[in-house]
């Protein structure tokens, strides 16, 4: 097992990466008060919930689960109301402990209930999806979805702890594994050149579910992330780096009504359409754009987004929340691992970019 | 004009009391980044809207706006829903202002609308009732009503200001002036035996809206309220004893379906209740919780709950957000000014100040 820690003063918390962690009583107890609720979905719950149940009860809580529906159409108004109405069935008090077991959607509903639950308790965010390992899951970011666009209701709500047990992954989806590798390209891409570089010598045994290429993936990517979140929690300067591919891959995700395309899905093509504007914007060399566009290829991801009207993807990159007086700010690269936010961004460009990138 | 100030380090925010203030530019100008959304509700609207509005377009903000309906009622889902559409399709940024307008029904709901709207946006307070003005405008708590109980969905979410107009006080119907006060006699009965003295001098005065006694009264509650927020804000300690009266409170409105009782009626019966708890716990003198039943009294205010079975007040009051382990626990009273939370009362002399309250 190797721990790092996410710094934030009082509200600094470990991220315990290795396999079989979610059996271990030890990494739990420190966060035991009372009572706890595990909040999981219908795939996952079949698989680790009773495992999780039992290491909780070792840990001395009396334990309550809520069992949500699979992918991205739970993170809305009426499933954060029924987890609520759970909640307070169970009587989890404001001592309570919400545990997240799932990937993004689970962490990102279950953290968004924890801030708001009796104006917020503690949360444990154990995740099983490789895209909410070496993302979602750290960083406090939690949130649900809105008609009008993706994660637009939410709340900062840092975790107690993050217990990522890396052989979770062994019972991911083939889909799921690569939609998580697109948020590992994304760090290496905005943050990490030698990350990228190691990404285009090993995406094959990444694909292939070698054990230490997972766990080096998992851990550089929260190395990163804790750092960037270290330094800038709620989003004032340098974590919107993070949202490198984000803008467009909200738009895509939201055009498509949450459920058809993954979010690691839309980010690589979100990705890719970021870097072919960035390349338009003459402050990326082409062949950058295209080594961004190859990996995504060869991860298995999509390069090109779904066909919408002009008109529709002005309107959907308009509601991106990294929006400041009414003009969009873009996430572009200036070279593999140097992501920088740009404002001034000419409209004709995205445009070209966008017609570019769709199929 | 008297500010003060609560102090929250880099979140400290002014208090800023007078009459005639909701015209001021100056005290919103230094809010203002972009666009403000004001969210007021039917009954303030005509009375004040069109000169917060002016106020705020002055200061040179873009002015949505949004009106909801009167009472504890807009304080749910359905509402909440509402504001964070009207929110989006006025491309509110994550710059955006949120303006709360009126009394603690709206600014509970602004305030918790700013709280998760794209994962927190800037809000100011502009409050319009005198409960709003000596209490819920000032420490952060934002909320929204659960069908089983109060608050229970929340955030603390501190404003960036709030801007306390008394001549607001004018408009104010009797009834809603009378719940006010039930804030005012908590504070002394709580936090202050000098405020409470004073208030047993100058009710008749508060209740004839003399200009003087009710910016006596509003300041002297927002610095006992403030100094409180300031060494407790998340209510690990002794920012519980502003809940004096609160846990019978909550379970009346609760119990009557948010409406029929004023919260401010609810805290009156719920303290009346509270100090005879006290009384029969053995820990307050019975003449000290006479005084606070003939102030009530006198204030207008009802000192009985309405009867509801002994298991149905079990079950409302195990829902207080201030139980722990299972355990709830009761603020009481030692002496006038003298609250503390305590834990381990005994559930029969509970029951029998139900029985001792109920009409």
């Amino acid at each position: 097992m190797e721990s790092l820690s996410v710094a934030l003063g009082s509200r600094s918390y470990p991220i315990h990466i290795g396999a079989g962690l979610i059996d271990q009583r030890a990494l739990y107890a420190p966060h035991v008060r009372g009572s706890a609720a595990i909040i999981t979905n219908e795939v996952v719950a079949p698989l680790y919930l009773t495992r999780v149940r039992s290491a909780l009860e070792g840990s001395g809580a009396r334990v309550a689960q809520v069992v949500v529906g699979d992918g991205e159409q739970a993170k809305g108004w009426g499933t954060l109301d029924r987890v609520i109405d759970a909640l307070l069935a169970a009587r989890l008090g404001r001592d309570g402990l919400i545990v997240a077991l799932g990937g993004g959607v689970v962490g990102d509903l279950a953290g968004f209930a924890a801030a708001v639950y009796q104006r917020g308790v503690a949360f444990l965010q154990v995740p099983t999806t490789l895209l909410a390992q070496v993302d979602s899951s750290v960083g406090g970011k939690t949130a649900i979805n809105h008609a009008r666009g993706k994660n637009l209701i939410g709340a900062f709500h840092q975790p107690c702890a993050v217990i990522t047990d890396v052989a979770t992954l062994d019972t991911l989806p083939d889909r799921e594994l690569r939609a998580g590798l697109a948020e590992v390209i994304k760090h290496g891409a905005a943050l990490d050149a030698p990350l990228f570089d190691w990404l285009e010598r090993n995406i094959e045994k990444l694909l292939a579910r070698d054990r230490g290429a997972l766990m080096y993936a998992v851990r550089r990517s929260c190395e990163l992330k804790a750092a960037v979140v270290s330094q800038d929690e709620r989003e004032a300067g340098m974590r919107a780096l993070l949202n490198f591919g984000h803008t467009f891959g909200h738009a895509i995700e939201t055009a498509t009504g949450f459920g058809p395309w993954l979010h690691g899905e839309a980010v690589a093509a979100g990705m890719v359409m970021a870097a072919g504007l960035s390349a338009r914007a003459g402050i990326l060399a082409a062949r950058d754009a295209q080594r961004i566009e190859a990996l995504v290829t060869r991860a298995g991801l999509p390069t090109r987004a779904p066909k919408l009207a002009p008109e529709r993807w002005r309107e959907l990159i308009a509601l991106d929340k990294k929006s400041a007086g009414g003009r969009v700010r873009f996430v572009l690269l200036e070279g593999v691992g140097r992501a920088k936010v740009e404002a001034g961004v000419d409209e004709r460009l995205v445009d070209e970019a966008i017609a570019a990138a769709a199929q």
